[in-house]
């Protein structure tokens, strides 16, 4: 039942459904769903629960995320031998389901390569397979690889509409929608893993708005949802009318089986004018946190974490983050004073540790680091103390956790923030040690906007107002404040903001108007701390520019600030 | 003087130079130096003087490696807004060379996009632009994260010849070098930035020999030389015959100004038949490793290194690799004795620092180790010893080591075996703490060849023998040995080696006739420890798949062993 038609250098299939019974409606289903990696048989399973369900809520067509069968993204498992056998053997399976349509993001391995493909599966038979052309390999992408680009259109008619399939970048791109409506599609379907970051819900709805206006199409737009290392996966999956308008708009960051009826006769969806849900940026930022920690320690079978609190503003939000994630009976506090650490940190560390309800212990570390010293005494020769003395504390605090989670099981979360990372404003080992950095990708000014917020939605502020009005201090020396070693954090901020997520250059961010030292003193800051950055733990991606796999420097490099 | 003609999709250009003198000999310099990345003004500066000297030593055309101007690989410096106008700025001024003509590997960046491009220079002008055709993206290899697909044939005409360019792996595909024999090419020239693994060099004399033999045409082949970060370019620059017999080949791992005239009646490289130097296994891996290190710590501006000394065969391979790079008054040698610390270890690693010269130093752990276990007692509350306590000691030596290397400057060094990072034998933040791990890419079998193998060097052994002959232990409780908690080396290598290098499933080792339990246990170990080597320090790659950026896995996944 399928025809190939040589249309330039892409083939265009033609796929009809076998049952073609005449309707007026066809039910869409909407899969947002979390897939997880590796996991092919849990997947399938999910896969088979969810066309049930939708079977029988009526949906005529289920659609999954870009990839589902193998979650997303897979990495170099895409180049494990076994990959195509245990797939061929998922969809296998799969396919016997019946009445109902079901659209499947997989890999495809034949003789002509490896693509990113969807399958559009029916009552025993594999209708057909369409594969993703374009392949994103910037930012946090590696597709190319992996993947051979698709070069096939793939259209399928069912209960009178013909409907086209895209994956993701597919529709970012003007041409492969056209090439659809040219061979004839009613309505298009687009199968996506589509990490979050802040305010790309908005980019989303806009490229959706535009190409079905172009094309005078409904869009049926599948996202996945869910964490996965560093990226997190946020839903909003969205059905758009051929004018533009969103009909519906499934929930952001949370499992939801969505339906739409489309109407045949005019093409339109029936919907009850739900009006989709805006989050603020601060809302969306933390939602993303909480799901990226909660699912990494999840999937990764820790049956808690453990957290340092220094009674300072990023271990305070980073303790809240926690509850919200995991429930406050799975969330471990410590606080490892020392002779810097101030009465007022132990006060309001403890103070956050009660008012969330956590398990909460203090354990000075005066004897691990006299221990350390006087082991060090003979080689260091009464030469005079420097920032060695700093890191010392700062990583026996490390061995300490690393201690208890090593002997109690839990996953060590750490609390450095963007603008730290950014700079080296951390000690390697030390308060970096750990398996999750919650706020790796959150600058500082970002940490106080998302402690405000989480403080407005409840009566009682989680995180005691003095934490987030005192000046900030490592701790690590009598008196210190982060502002003795770094401009302030909006300068700080701004600048890095420009030259990370903006890929902003010296002279670029001096004529936004800053001081040249200070962005030459910044950029040098930046570069200089490679070395820390490549042996961090890994942190919710929520920016633009994620600092990990999506910012690739060389450790060893001379290029120079303004060369 | 060029001009375009279409051929399908290519351009091809061709390229005259002005001065064509004739003669009836061409003379090549290959300048097989190390151009260090992001350092553009340096490496302009190096090419002109390279360029300048090999014209007063008779050369008509030098040619430097793949991306040299900019140094390889470059990774996001090539997204810095500010890469098109340095790199503009060096080319031009490199333009005013007169009398040579200089085959310069650079960025080219244009409303076209970003190339991986080769310039001919030559008296003032540019004369043309070859822009890479095949852009690896697999392995190491990120090139489709930054460059566009070049689609011109360059040929130019010089003293009587029609020479033309490839880049890299644009002559391991069959294509672009027949296009050039067709367009009427004499000579290929191609530039190279080809890292190291054990036997490549091999590989590349195959390729060389059948594209030459394929044509009929003699091939310059002009690798880089150099460690950056984990790569090591090892040289071993080649003039090809036309009958695919080797003309000359330069040292491997050493900076070279190579020459050799080719006469233009015969298309013959005059040749003094040097027999090209072949190294053994051990030694170009060896080789490898020093380059590796010395580079790292140089470039980086390190004026020593510092490691930990166990009286094990590990540290003492790395003391040597690290003498032999650096020097040994930059080598500093610390044994961090504790209550499981062997008599012999301590005389060992005493033997290992005194014959090599380096500075020694014991510095038992009891006060640092005792100070932790103080600290975290009554949150240990008695419970019984386990691998905690273990690591408590390996992070010790970690924070010692970490505190002088803050107090002193040197960058600390590791000793992890691949085998060891590959099943998660190392304790993070432990031994695992330092900035470069020189044997990262070395299974533990391999430690021991290479250990004869430098022992086999000098009279005297450098590495005593009951280093190599003792079995190994990490000596963290009473009677530990290795094989306690791992298959036997040469077993468990082998397995390692099929499941890592060679990327084979578990049925696959099965087949080659390993127990299937073991296979499974092995292959567990390594899916279960990538969040170590996540967070584990660079080391150079010699193997054809090393871990860090050649092998890239999710740390949630739950992909199964034999699922």
């Amino acid at each position: 039942m399928s025809r190939d038609t040589e249309t330039s250098n892409l083939t265009v299939e033609h796929t009809a459904s076998t049952t073609n019974i005449s309707s007026n409606t066809v039910t869409f289903a909407l899969a947002q769903s979390h897939f997880l990696v590796g996991d092919i048989t849990a997947n399938a399973d999910k896969m088979r629960k969810l066309a049930m369900q939708a079977r029988d809520q009526g949906a005529d067509v289920i659609v999954f995320p870009e990839l589902a069968l193998l979650g997303y993204p897979p990495q170099d498992l895409l180049l494990r031998p076994s990959l195509s056998g245990r797939i061929k053997s998922a969809l296998s399976a799969l396919s016997d389901i019946q009445d109902i349509v079901m659209i499947v993001g997989y890999p495809h391995v034949d003789h002509h390569g490896t693509f990113n493909s969807a399958a559009i599966l029916h009552n025993g038979h594999q209708k057909g397979f369409y594969h993703k052309q374009f392949l994103p390999n910037y930012g946090v992408f590696d597709e190319r690889r992996y993947f051979d680009k698709g070069r096939n259109q793939v259209l399928f008619d069912y209960k009178g509409i013909t409907i086209g399939l895209l994956i993701c970048e597919d529709l970012w791109e003007k041409t492969p929608i056209a090439d659809l409506k040219q061979q004839g599609a009613d309505l298009v379907i687009t199968l996506n893993a589509s990490p979050f970051e802040v305010g790309k819900q908005d980019a989303r709805k806009d490229i959706l708005t535009k190409r079905s206006r172009e094309h005078k199409m409904p869009i049926v737009y599948v996202n996945a949802v869910g964490g996965q290392d560093d990226l997190v996966f946020d839903g909003g999956s969205i059905m758009v009318q051929a004018d533009g308008s969103i009909a519906h708009e499934a929930s952001r960051f949370l499992d939801q089986l969505m339906f739409a009826t489309l109407n045949v006769d005019n093409y339109q969806f029936n919907t009850q004018a739900k009006t989709p849900l805006t989050l603020s940026r601060e809302s969306e930022m933390y939602q993303a946190l909480v799901v990226g920690l909660r699912d990494y320690v999840n999937y990764s079978g820790f049956t808690g974490v453990l957290v340092g609190l220094s009674g300072g503003i990023d271990s305070a939000l980073t303790l809240c983050i926690a509850v919200d994630a995991l429930g406050a009976d799975k969330v471990y506090a410590v606080m490892m004073p020392y002779e810097f650490t101030s009465k007022i940190s132990l006060e309001d560390a403890q103070a956050q540790a009660r008012r969330l309800n956590v398990s909460y212990t203090v354990c000075p570390i005066f004897d691990a680091v006299e221990g350390i010293r006087h082991t060090l005494a003979p080689l260091f020769n009464k030469s005079p103390a420097d920032t060695t003395e700093e890191n010392i504390q700062a990583r026996a605090r490390g061995v300490i956790l690393m201690a208890l989670s090593n002997k109690f099981g839990h996953l060590v979360i750490t609390t450095g923030n963007k603008s730290e990372m950014a700079v080296g404003y951390s000690t390697l080992y030390g308060d970096m040690a750990g398996g999750f950095d919650v706020l790796k990708d959150v600058y500082k000014s970002q940490v106080y906007s998302l402690a405000s917020y989480r403080n407005r939605l409840e009566d009682t502020p989680v995180i005691p107002e003095r934490v987030i009005t005192r000046p900030p201090s490592a701790e690590l020396r009598p008196d210190q404040k982060d502002q003795d070693s770094l401009p302030d954090y909006d300068v700080l901020d701004s600048i890095l903001t420009l030259y990370i997520d903006e890929d902003m250059g010296y002279q670029g961010i001096i004529d936004k108007g800053f001081d040249a030292d200070m962005v030459a003193r910044v950029i040098k800051m930046v570069d200089n701390s490679e070395h820390k950055r490549r042996q961090a733990p890994i942190g919710t991606k929520v920016s633009q520019r994620a600092f990990g796999r999506e910012r690739r420097y060389p450790l060893v490099n001379k290029w120079s600030v303004n060369g």
